[in-house]
């Protein structure tokens, strides 16, 4: 009984411990103390060792006695993220937040996999998801420049989602038609390929992305005639996303250009920026595009 | 005779009754009020479960028996849709102007495959054009970014095509002139593939937009350098439609920047929007570059 | 004595005749009067039918006694486009430059294969060059908007030549070391395709170009590693034709869209106009860049 | 011992002949002189000829005897460019720089197959590195409006290399992910060419980058149905580097059309240029963004 109201109290100290969730936060989040910099480099390593496990594993290299060295490393590297995931909610004022940002998410099913293969063979194989955490490797060595580039790209892309979506719709329309018509086509030749309209709309995406394997061809003239078509189309409309892309990058790009600082009128400022590179003024801030919890989350996490 | 007078009368009303063409006319033209709403999401699920179903049915997964219910099922949703298609032609005030567009012509052909599959068998697989009804999804659910991105990108291909049909007139007498020539290098080696000139530009076209299936290959030297030539002539001159769209969709975004509020000064407003997103202000309309039909067309059905 | 010297003079006249020539360039060069545009239909039509027969005759579908008719027809219409190109000879003050010009060498080109047969077996089916001379149906038909485009393309590809030529030469480079390359790697294998460098090239042109045929395909882990490498530069460095190209139509664009009428002020005229499309005024000319032999020769024939 | 003091005195004389460096200087790295212009034709003729010997080699065409002049002349053009390294270093004052310049390195590796094949056998194919060497070509022969328009295109791919990076990183971490998952669900088909995880991401590179070899190719409709979502995700997002390449190139262009003349204000002066082309007034030197190292060990090898 005392014993239990004592543990209680004492959980709900540590709850409220704001002390330590600072020192736990300095570590895991930030970078800039020797501490939480060579927590990241470990979680870096620790994250590089796991993906590489599990890619060895797959080949059927070791001796089988081996298994049980790599199972046990995998289940301690499990072990380490899972803490550090707990540690990462612990510290923060509005966990909720982290928990379903991207890189949240990510650092949740990097710790599953291991815990879903107790029920369901094979599915440790599914940890390779950790590989997304990487991305963090730009914020860690301070590769800004990077980060600068990349929340650039992906505020392009965001800003050509909705184009991008609509030519997706158009392209999965076609690809089901074009597949039928195929079926329709080639679906009677003896040994055909074509045997039902799944596997002919499977053939119009692999034709059509130019990816061309080959497993199913068509055989009658007709069958390739409308093959070509569908080539042509397709290396036709890949200047689509591309020209979308293109023009939204283009139109970025002159936005940077033309931030100008407003004391030196020097321009070529990064979207980003806050003050002048050249010389220190405040500048004049945009409103960026993106949603701010998306840009956030990016830039925090 | 006068059962037929009366009947003939009641037509003749019918016919004339506008009241009713307008009520008829809010329900499957527009989705503003509940009825017409919910109209538009039958409409939408039919076509779906329509489409679910020729695909289905062609993968032969089904028992024998449950063909008939298929069938069945083909027959009302058809039903639905030529009803739909008189409905829709019936309360039109110029129904000429809707079944010559874009929208009209895909609406009769969701309907005829079924009727043709009295005469011709396998013809009832050519339902799955209904799927291009499902572009009218975007206007249903009012997913008006996505319209406006639409049609920009629909505009950027119009300007487009004149240089892109003369690229394609282009490349298709680079394929016969290539095709012909690997059918004179490669034609008489024992067993090629390359055993007719019909077979032979198939072959170009797989290759100059880097498809590539394999199903025909070249074995001789000669015939391997060649393909090269093809190859990496396709590989550029991919750069052509991309530049073209590209250099449009630049100019399009250039041109959408620069629409400017006379009121307020700010400008980014889209092509289509007839008042300032900021302050309200009237902004002064531009001529748009697509032809006045075609937009009709798209904005309304 | 008496009849070769009254043939010579006859000759003579005729050489000199230049009202005749006149009346020969009117119908076989310009395509206002109605005999002129009638030659060029009946032109177009004879390269259209003249290209169908040699596909035909290659696809082995005609009995045996029908060869003989098909290789008279093609000897009367090489007949006619032999005479066609003697009279456009004939008529012109400066035949040198037609002969020389793109037009000219495809016109001769289209003669030569029949006549190349007698000797060489097979080379009748080179004739399909003939397919070029189909360009032409832009200028009969009065496409000139199609015109336009095709000389900015024209002009857009002539600017990127340099460019590209240099991209060419590098992928050339890369070509060749990384066939030899995966033929030390992959040259070993028992019955491997990688049996001399030759064929090496030949499989990373056709990787490096994302074509895939499959044909050549590595199989130990170095080799595949090899391979991903090159494929990830092919589909990287796609982008640089591309992006040269866009740069250049994007500059083009612009370049068209600052030619302003002096008069309304309205701009967006094509870069060949000479006068405002809006009111008539005279544009003020810009210097083309293209040099002025391949637009005139382009423009004329 | 006399002896040796004399050669010792005689080496530092060679070490220090300021002359004999000039004299040489002017042969190896100049092509201005009759000489320096004899020397780098020879040059590149003797590169091009040992890359064509080793592909000939390889082609196994020769008698046997043969190849011991293939060896010998293979020989006798290493000791030629195992001179000419020697020699420029000699005769360069900082010659560290020249010795990790990109053509230094590249320079070394042309004379070290052929020495290491003394050890390894089959090594010596590597000597077809000696192709690099090509590239200055263009110096030689003076086009240097080729060499502009390389500089160009290098420095738009040096200013979109942190882009590039970034996509690269992403595109290796989604085909590993990718792979992975595959490898799950094809990997338990009897006689999957699925059987590991490397030939998995090998695939994913395969299907990502378009090029569809089709020696693995999935069977099961799960595994068809992801393969299509790669091949879409592949065909959409080759538009990042595009994109990126293209965005850089138009801004590129419009610094170089920016570029006025302040006498005659006539623009489009090369980024290089000194002096305007029209009336010879000096322009204003703009900030080149390339790091200067990079670009005189391009200019000046």
């Amino acid at each position: 009984m005392n014993y239990l109201s004592k543990w209680r109290r004492k959980w709900h100290q540590f709850l409220h411990d704001e002390d330590l969730k600072q020192r736990i936060y300095s570590i895991v989040f930030e970078s800039d103390t020797p501490k939480g910099k060579l927590f990241d480099i470990i979680l870096i390593g620790s994250i590089t060792l796991s993906v590489l496990l599990v890619i060895l594993e797959s080949m059927h290299i070791f001796p089988h006695s081996a298994y049980l060295a790599l199972r046990i490393t995998e289940y301690i590297l499990t072990f380490f993220f899972t803490v550090e995931y707990l540690a990462r909610i612990y510290c923060l004022k509005q966990p909720r937040k982290y928990i379903f940002s991207f890189f949240g998410i990510v650092d949740l099913l990097a710790t599953l996999p291991v815990y879903l293969s107790f029920f369901l063979h094979g599915s440790h194989y599914l940890l390779v998801i950790r590989a997304f955490r990487l991305i963090r490797v730009f914020r860690i060595f301070k590769l800004f420049t990077f980060i600068n580039e990349g929340n650039l790209l992906l505020r392009s892309l965001w800003i050509s989602a909705p184009k991008i979506s609509i030519f997706f719709f158009f392209v999965l329309i076609l690809v089901t038609s074009m597949g039928t018509v195929m079926y329709m086509i080639e679906g009677n030749v003896p040994d055909s390929q074509f045997n039902n309209i799944p596997n002919s709309i499977y053939w119009a995406i692999v034709t059509m992305t130019t990816v061309g394997y080959g497993d199913i061809t068509p055989v009658t003239p007709t069958g390739r005639f409308l093959s070509a078509v569908i080539m042509l189309i397709g290396y036709t409309i890949i200047a689509v996303p591309t020209g979308i892309v293109s023009a939204t990058m283009v139109s970025e790009h002159k936005k940077q250009e033309k931030r100008r600082c407003p004391r030196c009128h020097r321009d070529g400022h990064e979207f980003e920026a806050l003050y002048c590179k050249y010389c220190g003024a405040r500048l004049k801030q945009e409103k960026p595009e993106t949603p701010e919890k998306e840009r956030r989350a990016d830039e925090r996490f």
